[in-house]
């Protein structure tokens, strides 16, 4: 098996998510990121606006370590788990995946709610989202319900984010 | 901006989908896959289990060509889009990204129903799928829809998958 694979962006996120807490966002979803799309792929975006989520494939360039084993959400009150069933940045490969809901496409330029990733990331693909990743009726660990819950009561996500998730 | 960015796989898709229809598998969702995770990241799997769905990162390493715009799903019927608006392996990082059931990690072995990866493929990474990959209300193009309802009537996903996609 080849032991290693490369790959080129197809553009970078030229308005991402600021850093500090004093830009006053608490939540992704409240900014509306820009991703840059290299002008030789731009063609590639011809109908991505009739869909209204789609997924960006990124790299999580400014990784800073590698960890196997964590708490979720670095919260030492949940258990330990392993690197696949986090959401976690410190993944052996630094491959970021992120639902977001699609603004506009204009030239160049693809806006969405939703990107947790700085500025300049680099993207990797940009996929549409359809029924085949929707699912109906999932199960996530106890550890993850109670971190959405907490966020649900600090966010109000049924206003923030009314298309997120099973929200009763 | 980097120009290329290079991963190692995590593992690799030990039991894929069979190439040839004399299987008798005319739907990925009939068939569980197996993935094997090299034993340098397994303890990476710890909590896997909880969650009932989760992402398989890979690599189409059997990619023929690149194209950026195209007929989705090869028909000549559906209008021309971007390929950033296809699920379409001609991409230009032919990077995979498939929703599954999970269902079961068992030592280096993560058994999965739904993936589209043949033998061998490459596996970049594991993700968990959660509420935030959860969309209440989407909005696809009609093209999308035809093929998704043509799919059903053969298939019969809500028989077949009931935890897939909006099936009213």
């Amino acid at each position: 098996m080849k032991k290693s694979f490369c790959f080129e962006p197809i553009g970078y996120v030229m308005k991402g998510l600021p850093k500090d807490k004093s830009s006053g966002i608490v939540s992704r979803f409240q900014f509306v990121s820009e991703i840059f799309v290299y002008d030789k792929f731009k063609v590639g975006l011809k109908g991505l606006e009739n869909f209204s989520h789609i997924y960006i494939i990124w790299v999580i360039d400014r990784q800073r370590e590698v960890k196997l084993v964590g708490h979720p959400h670095g919260d030492p009150s949940a258990p330990l788990v392993g690197i696949f069933a986090t959401r976690s940045p410190n993944r052996p490969n630094a491959i970021g995946l992120t639902v977001v809901e699609l603004i506009d496409v204009e030239n160049n330029i693809v806006r969405v709610r939703g990107l947790d990733a700085w500025t300049d990331s680099p993207v990797l693909d940009i996929k549409p989202y359809d029924y085949y990743d929707h699912v109906n009726d999932m199960r996530v660990p106890s550890w993850f319900l109670e971190h959405w819950n907490r966020k649900n009561r600090e966010l109000n996500y049924k206003k923030l984010v009314p298309w997120l998730g099973p929200l009763k």
